[in-house]
């Protein structure tokens, strides 16, 4: 499998640098027949995209889509969709000085020691920008997924440094620039986030992510569990250093007894498996979380060493996120989007629609 | 890629059922000319193993792996190698009345929507058993990182339910059955343990793996990324529930000066980036953490409902582990074994061998 | 993709060297339900075995299939199936002069290059007796998509030297040890190889697989579409040189009036594409033919050298074919089953089932 | 693996319609360094394209590649390289009034019947416009396969009709639009290929390719062997029904004293497997063929069924080859780079660089 692609039936291949002419991507295996319009990625690219506060990155993404293929007068012909986006307000000079430097925390260190030779312009491949294309395909399976079986993926931050929800409102989530479930404490947050800013400093974040509708079923045993598949999917995003599925870390410290999610005609009393067992789908909500570390990217110089080995300071004077977490949701809903997806067109493949070879056991309602 | 394979180069195919004639696999791909014999395989399938504790399910594993293929005169040929093991301690009437109810937390009621049938004995496909497998293809896979890169992967359990090491010595690790650092502890995990199985529950348990020499410059940006891939490689890993690379979850509340690992000519000043930056191996030990929930199959009786939906009361009286976490060890370090093998061979494929395209940078010992 | 397994969803991983204790597979993906017993495999097992007549190799391949894992009361589970056969009738001592010496027109000479390491015995991994595998994991394939889509898969001699038959009959291809259809020429054959191995010689021979009921629309454009995996299925089978699809090298010689199948209410007028338009089943039978080689393994002393890259004669005294294309008509068959189950599959995955996305042209009847 | 791309570890996945905004490619696993400027597909990219001579279509393709991405200051950076064609002279009215219609012998057919949905202009997915970014793709693997192992690989024009060469002068293929290696015949080739276009008629060819320089070892036993990829590689080429490797379908006639190639210390006598022994090259020239069948869209007017199924005459009067096979060369080239490219790296990965494992054997030169 190439390392830039992902999935194994509903592929998306992405390609670009932060700085150079472009990004795109290859979305392979979609079914035909869908309606798909260059107005239905905005949303979704709105929301990852920085500029859209003051608490993210200044860069300006415009990030319109053009559909370059697998399109024909507005539905999808099963043939790949190219997709691509025309890189605008890229400041390479900002990033000039760090050519013969590595930035501690960054990935400038290992691809140089990779592959001879990195492209230092806002981090190159690295850079969070690849992700614009990951949200970009996930837009087309989740409008798939949504259209064909009723599932509904979305997210929300959890955690931003020791800050956490004190109350619970999916309303509340979208009318934020930091995807806060809880609208009392917005004022907060954006005190906080303003003081690392001045502070020249960042800070980490959690964000959960939920798929309500997931049919039981969906999930390959062994090594392609869902949750496996989750876990590498969110973990490729920039930054993540942990991934939870449920209960997560959670479940090290409780009893089998308070875990384990008895079952009634009614349907699951509680849900620390976060929708899976064994791998598969249990037709309750799929839950997912991860961590993203504070980014590196910070005005407070740090010691590093320059390509001759000798000791430098480094300060990161680009455009940077005080939180990287803040945009992370769409990332992480597209990832789960991405994975759901191709777990649908490997049942279908195997196992023939969905309920065709089991009825789903009467009464629960899982 | 077949969901029962893993890996991209380095492949392992497993199959076999908890109470079927035997359990097997296929290694792919590994490079000719290593010394293999039926004896390295003895020492990871013993820790591995049930029975060598009370702490542990009571099945004797005797788990003699017989060598198919792929050996010549004890070597390695390049073909793939076959390995078998025979079950034999397979009491398949313990599970008989489970046939028609789901047992919660199990993956009864998953593999049943899936599939519309399932091999009730012993969990089947789901049982822990499959991992041996997992186990014996680690071995030629830590045989070679070690012979040819110097590589070490070891592991130790970290928490199990609220006990946590109070010092940590590598040595105390393989000396007791649980595979815990802190020597002074044995005698109290072991009054804990045997009161939970007394009381018929289990516990969840946490599991840190690190890797040694890995050289900096493995990994594959960006969907094959080094922690994506042991993301997914220990997500799929019975009972897991969440991972951890480096600082893992407490990287959200550190700030950017906190997390960045600083770099000076002597090497890095921390590592909460757990050897990994933008996927890729920084040079410094990879660490790796997984949260293992408590195993549903305990004695306290538990609601669950039947295939015609109806609510039964369940209790598991087959012989099982109060904290699977326990045996996760060797299982844990097989499955990082098994991520750094194949990227090892990836890295080759595209870049030529270590530091053929970039030489470390002088003076950085990472 | 691992170069020991075969197919995409439907796949295929196989072990074992000629001489070594046995060979095996591990089939992923198969659809659950469908009901499978040791003696499926008999017939087809029995049809490409050695030693059924004086025609082929004298090796005894009793070839008794034990099927592992996967099937649960006679049904498939969804989960690996994993088989194995033991090898019995090897003997090895008739090869060991071989260790230093490479045959002409063998693999020894490139394995050992390759791996600087080889099982000498009875030509080890390059054996046909890996094609046992094929047979038997085929089928599995063969019986599902009979059984679900009512696709016949079967072949015959089509030439043997320069012997063509004269006439066409299907229900003599089973009556005679050559799988020839003209029921009048098999004493004419029985001469012609009988001198063959009386010289110490061999020959070539052309075989054609034909598969009926195949829906349209199964095969993926544009790599992997159904004529180009079939090509590579095809070619994987030891001693074959060349593979056409319908009219194949004819159709060199000719025009687009003459190439070109017409299309009527009734159907196509002719069939030189051999049922592939574009990558994709036209619904028409599906026609491939292949060319194997004279095997090398011959009585007649050849030139080749050693491993010091000196002078020898080489002359093979071992069990062997005078015709390995004799044998090859259900491996050959058994290819095309496990790339036509493998493109079910798939067409299932991103287009639903046969027929769901565009009912079929009414009255064309294909 | 998605059926877009192409290659295990080197991939290319091409999107794009004939007549679409543009056609495009992701080449993946490059290896890092290589040197690469727009410039280097101009020759290729110019030998495959339409309109050069008035023997092949008059549509005028310009084919400006635009590299986005994975090379930085003339450099690969072992990214992914996106490469970027404009569509321009597309005059999709030729085409509309066969929306309805089905082309005898096009894909027409069979892609309405897999997805429903078919984009008509130009052919759509189906064209060979598609073939444009695989030979793009192949100018890097081209560079790197010459550069690193000084591996040539070229093609030629080996029938068309019932014409083959008289004679055979490498330096001839180039001076003449059919690549065709016999310079004493262009003057008969042109009228014959004058009168076809005149008779509204097309007709069939045969190509062949040779790749120089393939060192001994490349190739993955058992269904990855390098046969088995150039079959599907060449099979997987618009038009393409037959595949042959050295003697192909001349073998079957062949007895084994003739065909096996007798190895002396001063190398091999002759070369019936094309360079390829057990599914690796043994350092022979490795040689290619295929046979491509006759365009189907002639002026000369045929019969077929539109959507209602019922009767219509269609008659092909856009800007079509007369042979198609003239064009192929260039395009057979470049699928067996790509199949080299992917099997040096594979080769690579498994057992280090060429010559690592096993030295050559000492005198032969194969």
């Amino acid at each position: 499998m190439a390392a830039n692609a992902f999935g194994t039936l509903f592929t998306v291949t992405t390609f670009g640098e932060s700085h150079g002419p472009a990004i795109g991507c290859v979305v392979d295996g979609c079914p035909p027949g869908l309606a798909i319009a260059p107005e239905d990625f905005r949303a979704d690219l709105d929301r990852r995209a920085t500029g859209r506060s003051r608490h993210t990155s200044q860069r300006r993404e415009a990030d319109e889509v053009e559909i370059l293929s697998g399109v024909y007068e507005g539905r999808t012909t099963g043939t790949p969709i190219g997709l691509l986006i025309r890189n605008t307000d890229a400041r390479s000079k900002d990033y000039r000085e760090l050519t013969e430097t590595f930035r501690p925390g960054h990935a400038d260190y290992t691809y140089w020691h990779k592959y001879g030779i990195r492209d230092p312009r806002g981090g190159g491949r690295s850079s969070a920008r690849e992700t614009t294309m990951r949200v970009a395909a996930a837009v087309i399976a989740k409008k798939w997924l949504a259209e064909r079986y009723g599932v509904r993926v979305r997210g929300h931050l959890a955690q931003i440094g020791a800050l956490v929800p004190r109350r619970f409102d999916w309303d509340a989530v979208e009318d934020n620039p930091f995807f806060w479930p809880d609208p009392d404490m917005v004022a907060e947050l954006e005190g906080y986030v303003d003081a690392l800013r001045k502070a020249g400093d960042s800070v980490g974040a959690r964000v959960t992510v939920v798929a309500d509708g997931v049919p039981v079923g969906w999930g390959e045993p062994v090594y392609g569990k869902l949750d496996a598949e989750l876990a590498s999917a969110l973990m490729s995003i920039n930054a993540v250093k942990g991934v939870e599925i449920g209960a997560g870390f959670a479940a090290v410290a409780q009893t089998g007894t308070q875990h384990r999610d008895e079952i009634t005609p009614e349907g699951f009393l509680s849900n620390h498996a976060g929708g899976i067992l064994g791998g598969i789908a249990s037709g309750q909500p799929v839950v997912a979380s991860i961590a993203l570390k504070p980014t590196s990217s910070i005005l407070v110089p740090g010691r590093s060493v320059n390509l001759a080995g000798e000791p430098v300071q480094v300060r990161t004077i680009g455009r940077h996120d005080p939180c990287v977490g803040i945009r992370a949701t769409p990332i992480a809903e597209a990832m789960v989007a991405l994975v759901l997806i191709d777990q649908a067109l490997r049942h279908r493949a195997q196992c023939g629609d969905v309920g065709e070879v089991a009825p789903r056991v009467p009464g629960s309602r899982a």
